[in-house]
C-alpha cells in the first residue's frame, strides 16, 4: 500500500495513460483489472461516445476506473457533467486550469489528478486542490510541456515542491524505469506508449507494429507554435519539421496539419501521412502485448532494477 | 567497489565532467582528492594551456584525474600526444569518432571512455576498443546529441546494448538522481552543472551566482542547425531563438554566435551577451558549495533516495 494505490483504491500504482485513439473501454478495463488503474481518453471521443465507453466499461470491471479529460477541448464541460452524472470515481485533468473544476468534482466526490509539465504548475494544482498531480516530462508521446524538462530533472523538482502525491510519466515503460522514478520521490507511474501498444489498444495495428519497430531516435517534439507534440518521424512529420526548419508560422503549420492526423494515424493505421503521436520509450517496447503481459513483465523487470541498489554507489 | 570505481581507480563512482572553462585543475585535483574522478576540459585550451593545466594537477593530487578532449577539437591531435607524453592514467574523449584515437591511447596504458548520446554509438564505441562509455541525455548542458534521448530513456538503451560499464551523464546534480540512474543500471555518474557552479570551478562568480539562480525552464536546446547546445536563456540566447523561429540558416546563425561566445558567458561572466552552456539540473542547484561540500551532500540524498525504494511499487 503506497499513497497512490491508497487514494485510487487499486493494487499497483500503476495508471494507463488516457491517450487519444487507444484508450478505450477495452484497454482501461484489462488494466484496471490487472490492479492498476484504467482511463479512458476523452480527448478523441465526442460526449455521447465518452458515455458510451463509460457504460461498457462498467460493465467490464467492477474496479476503479478513470476519465482524462483536457480542459482545453471544446467538450469538456460537456463531459465534466457526464462524469458526475455516471459517478466516475477519477477524473484525470489536463491541458488547461485546475482551477476550472477541481471544486465542482471533489463537491461530488471524485478523486481529482491533474497532468503537469512543470513544478511551478504542479504547485498551483496543489493549491487547486487536487489529489495528486502527474508529472510528465519531455520524453512523453503526445502533447507535451514548454519547458521540456525531462522526468529526471521534472520529478524531484515536483516532489521537493508538493506534498500530495505525485505520479511520474513519460519516458516509462519498464519495470527499471519505473523504480527509478520512485528513487527519485514518485509515488506512482503513468504509462502511455506501452499500453497503445498493447492488443486492448483501439489503435490500429499497423500503428502498434509500428511502435514496436520504432528505434531510439525515432520521434520528435514537433508544432512548438502550436502546441508541443511528440511524435514519430514519417512523410507528415518530414514536412513540417522542414516548414519548422524554414521558418513557417502557426497558421501554415496548422493549416499543415489539418483535422484528423491522430485518428489517421493512431486509429486508422495511415504510417506515411497520420500524426504518429508516442513516446521516446517506444525504443523500449518489444511487441503487441496483453496489458496482463505487459504487468507480469513490469513487474518482474521492477524486481530486478530494485536489485541494482544492492551494491551501492557510496 | 563497482566496475567504474575499479576500472578508474578511485573510491567513488562520481566523474567531473571536463566542461569548457569550468574544469581546470584546481577543480579537477578537488573532485579526484574528494574521492571522484575530475577531468580538465581541453576544449577550452590550447596544448600550452593543457599541459600547464596538468603539471599543476599532477601536483595538487597523487589520486587518477583524467583529460577530456572533443575530437572534432583543432588541437584534438596534438593533445593525443601530449596525453600519452605526460602519462594522463585516463582521457574521456567527445565529439568525434572513438575509433581515431582508442588504440593508439590504450596501447600507452591509458584508460578510455567515449561520450555517447545514442545506443548505436554506445555500440560502436564499445567496438572501437573503449573501457566504458558515458551516456549523455538531452538535459545535459553544453553539447549535445541529436536524438534528444533524455537520460532515462538513454542509459537504459545503453545498458541493454553493451557490456561495458556505463556512466550516466545529463540531470544528475542530486543524489536522488545518483541513485535513479543507477537503478536504470548505470555503473556511475557524470556531473556537469553542479561542478560548474563549485567554488573550486574556473568559471567566473556571476556566471556561478546566476547558475544557482536559475529556476526549471530557463535552459534550452538550441543551435540545432550547427551542433546543438544546451544553454541558458538570455538576450543572446533569445535572439538565436527569434532567429531559428524565423527560419535563419547555419550561416546566419554562425555569424551571431561568432567567436569566444562560451568564453565570454562562463569564463568572463557576461550574463546577458555570453554563451551561458549549463543543463537542466540547474534547476536543482541551491549555492556555489565547495567540492567537498558537494560530495557530503550527493551521499547523504543518495542514502535518503536508496530508502525510496524500500516501500515497494510492486
Amino acid at each position: 500500500m503506497n499513497r497512490v494505490t491508497h487514494l485510487l483504491g487499486i493494487k499497483y500504482p500503476i495508471i494507463q495513460g488516457g491517450m487519444v485513439w487507444c484508450s478505450g473501454w477495452r484497454l482501461a478495463a484489462a488494466v484496471s483489472n490487472a490492479g492498476g488503474l484504467g482511463l479512458l481518453g476523452a480527448g478523441s471521443m465526442n460526449p455521447d461516445l465518452l458515455l458510451e465507453h463509460i457504460q461498457k466499461l462498467k460493465g467490464a470491471t467492477q474496479l476503479p476506473f478513470g476519465v482524462n479529460i483536457p480542459l482545453l477541448f471544446q467538450h469538456s464541460e460537456e463531459m465534466i457533467e457526464l462524469v458526475i452524472r455516471e459517478k466516475v470515481p477519477v477524473v484525470f485533468t489536463s491541458a488547461g486550469s485546475p482551477k476550472k473544476y477541481t471544486n465542482k468534482l471533489k463537491q461530488h466526490g471524485i478523486t481529482v489528478v491533474h497532468v503537469v509539465s512543470s513544478a511551478m504548475f504542479a504547485e498551483k494544482s496543489q493549491e487547486a486542490g487536487v489529489d495528486a498531480v502527474v508529472a510528465e516530462g519531455f520524453e512523453a508521446g503526445g502533447h507535451n510541456g514548454r519547458d521540456e524538462t525531462t522526468t529526471l530533472t521534472l520529478v524531484e523538482l515536483v516532489r521537493k515542491r508538493v506534498s500530495i502525491p505525485v505520479i511520474a510519466a513519460g519516458g516509462i515503460a519498464t519495470g527499471a524505469a519505473m523504480a527509478a522514478v520512485q528513487v527519485l520521490g514518485a509515488d506512482g507511474i503513468q504509462i502511455g506508449s506501452l499500453f497503445a501498444s498493447s492488443l486492448e489498444s483501439s489503435a490500429s495495428m499497423t500503428f502498434k507494429n509500428r511502435v514496436v519497430e520504432a528505434i531510439e531516435g525515432e520521434t520528435v517534439l514537433t508544432l512548438k507554435k502550436l502546441a508541443p507534440v511528440r511524435m514519430m518521424k514519417n512523410e507528415f512529420c518530414n514536412r513540417v519539421l522542414q516548414m519548422e526548419n524554414s521558418g513557417a508560422d502557426a497558421d501554415a503549420l496548422k493549416a499543415e496539419l489539418g483535422r484528423g492526423r491522430s485518428r489517421k494515424g493512431i486509429f486508422e493505421g495511415d504510417l506515411t501521412e497520420g500524426e504518429l503521436e508516442i513516446g521516446q520509450s517506444s525504443a523500449h517496447i518489444s511487441g503487441v502485448r496483453t496489458v496482463n503481459e505487459i504487468f507480469n513483465q513490469l513487474i518482474e523487470e521492477y524486481t530486478i532494477a530494485c536489485d541494482n541498489l544492492d551494491n551501492k554507489f557510496v
